[in-house]
């Protein structure tokens, strides 16, 4: 398999960097597209055309418009963009997951209230009144906090995704889900959470340097409990009140939640009531039932937390449809549970030949990243792939080494390079290719 | 006045950096709150508490909780943090601004329903298969655009702040206003805006490069007009889609709007419809009879287009009281529309002495920063202020200095030192200091 193209330290050209029509990451950026002969490639067409005065006055220009409202919402033409709800569990109506239509959003913060879910019995009615969090185990100090007393501590904020550990689970199956990019891999969410860091309730509790393990609980009916490593929430784990500015959303664990950056989802222990400092893990319900990794063997991984170095291309992806032979922007996100992406590769061949594509800045470790390509479809079949590379030098793998490694009996961290057929009328299909 | 004491290269200390309890901005940082004796300093109190075992199991724990959401939105327990409206133009219903609940946010993201609005008639209620975008004027080749032809074009993620240039007008006033942050400077929010640039359009239209202005139209039923110099068109204006990762709000502009990082919000057309290319300003009525700086003399300044570097604390600050004496962390926001924050000190004397606070990282151009520094309030009566400094080396005025510069006629681009004073029962008010 040939490795990307590197460009040339020179000004970008219009010559291909990849086979089938991929071209320099920068020519975006540093040529006019008139240059590009852009209008001749298509593009714009067939929406764009020429003008001679300025279009009549529409009607909402004629009357004056709606009022202010208190907290906004999205557009009404925009009301098919939601969270999807793939299953609830039988019996159940708050047990199972929804998920982020990544396929029709862009940059790389997810709106709040399109932020994937995961729920193990609902979601509780939680009065911050009465909430508290309790701090106790191997401690010298047993400590009980109201919402008000943790919010006198200091605080830090950060971008970060949050992935589920069950993400893209249909993919390890025998044929491809013939599903939107949300629906199959839209258990993924960024946002830039505040919050205080861990540490400083733990020092202040007096926790045991003996004790290697903390158990984290949350004041769902599930009580949904995890063991997490010291050295993990004594680096960069946070008591999390607010994300993307406001106070947490009731789903993602209002009034408090636990968040490790980097994490699988579910150790981030949403509603937070309880941390006990302990030197063995609990072995917990969730961590040996659940969120343990089946082998071919029939063995289980367990404790598996960082989220491996993944990516997905949302623009173009199923019901995003070409429309026409021409010039294109290929978008996608890319994301690392170990660090941060230091490479995204594009091939529109199958991946026989790659192409490197621009990150969009600030690219910032255990974050969403963007990545963008120009591409020039000559409107022919042509099989779309991309792959990450994070700071660590992981390297996205193949499904097939994928499946070779970890078998098909597991559910858990898939993060398997992703292609999607374009067939010659534009429409986008998820294969195992 | 003093500058601000710089750290040392050394390890923090626990002595005061500057008069007044204000420390080293790197100490929750780098020690543990139990060896800074924060018991002692009464952090956590009075609702942390020693405790024994486990709390009672609450009722939200005892039953399944709720169902998924296609789209989430705020706790019930959170419906007072609204926009604010201050006040609509007489006769009207959407004519006016609303302001984001600054003191009840953290981190830099503002969630959209909370972002600020101003209206000069309303929101539209636009159709985005029947609107157009229009590039005429002096161009080889005028253009129109339906809404799915522009996006087929490259686009740029960027997180930036939006201020509006009457943002504080307020305080240019006798006495200072008795209202919270976000009522007196939340004109002022932060998003990540996805979009195409600007330059693309102007150069397949070909425009001519001896016009060195454009016209800007919103779809708004007041035309909402302004000129904008073809050089911030050229360098890094969006046609913006996206904001915080989904499509636009109406109130942000669905289906289009324009953004000029760092400008004057309402240069930002929202309901974008037309750009005419000019070789002079158009001299709208909304840069003719609006949106200029009346100066002390009758004489107006016109297109004062950069936001100048400001900064509040939110935290305390009015409705947001101190409780007793003890360890705090002062937490605020900067931002300049010239270039990025470089940094923010702070006095808890009324500017007799000033410490440095940490910005949180990233610190991005023309974009909200967060600033913090822990404060060791000893319940005394005290002012506290803030004091931002940007890349070009400008420095946030004093409102004297403001005052004495421009007068008290104009009501746009106050950015002075904003002063909160504290009272020994915890409370915090708006003063002129």
């Amino acid at each position: 398999m040939a490795r990307a193209k590197r460009s040339s330290s020179g000004a970008p050209t219009t010559e291909p960097v990849a086979r089938n029509g991929l071209l320099d990451r920068r020519l975006f950026l540093s040529s006019s597209l008139a240059a590009l002969g852009a209008g001749g490639l298509a593009l714009g067409s067939p929406g764009a055309a020429r003008a001679a005065g300025p279009p009549e006055t529409p009607s909402w220009m004629q009357y004056p418009g709606g009022p202010f409202s208190a907290y906004g919402g999205p557009s009404k033409h925009e009301s098919k963009v939601t969270r999807v709800l793939i299953r609830s569990q039988p019996g159940t109506t708050g047990s199972g997951a929804s998920r982020t239509p990544l396929e029709a959003l862009e940059g790389t913060i997810t709106p709040s209230g399109l932020h994937f879910e995961r729920h193990h019995s609902g979601v509780p009615d939680i009065d911050p009144e009465q909430h508290r969090l309790l701090i106790h185990g191997m401690v010298k100090r047993p400590l009980i906090f109201t919402m008000d007393a943790l919010m006198r501590y200091p605080m830090l904020s950060r971008i970060h995704f949050m992935e589920c550990s069950g993400n893209s689970q249909l993919m390890y199956g025998p044929t491809p889900p013939a599903l939107r990019a949300g629906e199959i891999h839209g258990l993924v969410s960024c946002s830039e959470w505040t919050g205080v860091p861990l540490r400083m309730l733990l020092e202040e509790a007096g926790a045991d340097r003996a004790a290697s393990w903390l158990l984290a609980e949350g004041a769902d009916s599930a009580s949904m409990s995890r063991s997490v490593p010291m050295a993990k929430a004594m680096d960069d784990a946070l008591i999390a009140f607010y994300q993307n500015g406001e106070r947490l959303r009731p789903e993602n664990g209002y009034p408090v939640r636990l968040f490790l950056p980097g994490y699988e989802g579910n150790m981030s222990v949403k509603w937070l009531r309880r941390i006990k400092v302990t030197s063995t893990p609990t072995m917990t319900k969730d961590e040996t039932s659940r969120y343990t990794d089946l082998q071919a063997d029939g063995k289980s991984l367990m404790f598996t937390y960082p989220m491996d170095v993944k990516s997905v291309v949302t623009r173009p992806s199923p019901g995003v449809t070409l429309q026409g032979p021409g010039l294109y922007e290929v978008s996608g996100i890319a994301w690392s549970g170990s660090g941060t992406i230091t490479r995204v590769e594009i091939s529109a061949d199958g991946g026989q030949t790659w192409a490197e594509a621009a990150l969009t800045a600030p690219v910032l470790p255990r974050a969403l990243t963007r990545f963008r390509i120009p591409w020039k479809w000559n409107g022919a079949p042509a099989v779309m792939k991309s792959r990450a590379t994070d700071s660590t030098g992981e390297v996205q793998p193949t499904r097939d080494k994928l499946v070779a490694e970890h078998g098909t009996n597991v559910i858990f961290h898939y993060n398997a390079i992703q292609a999607w057929s374009i067939a010659a009328n534009g429409e986008v299909k998820n294969v195992y290719a």
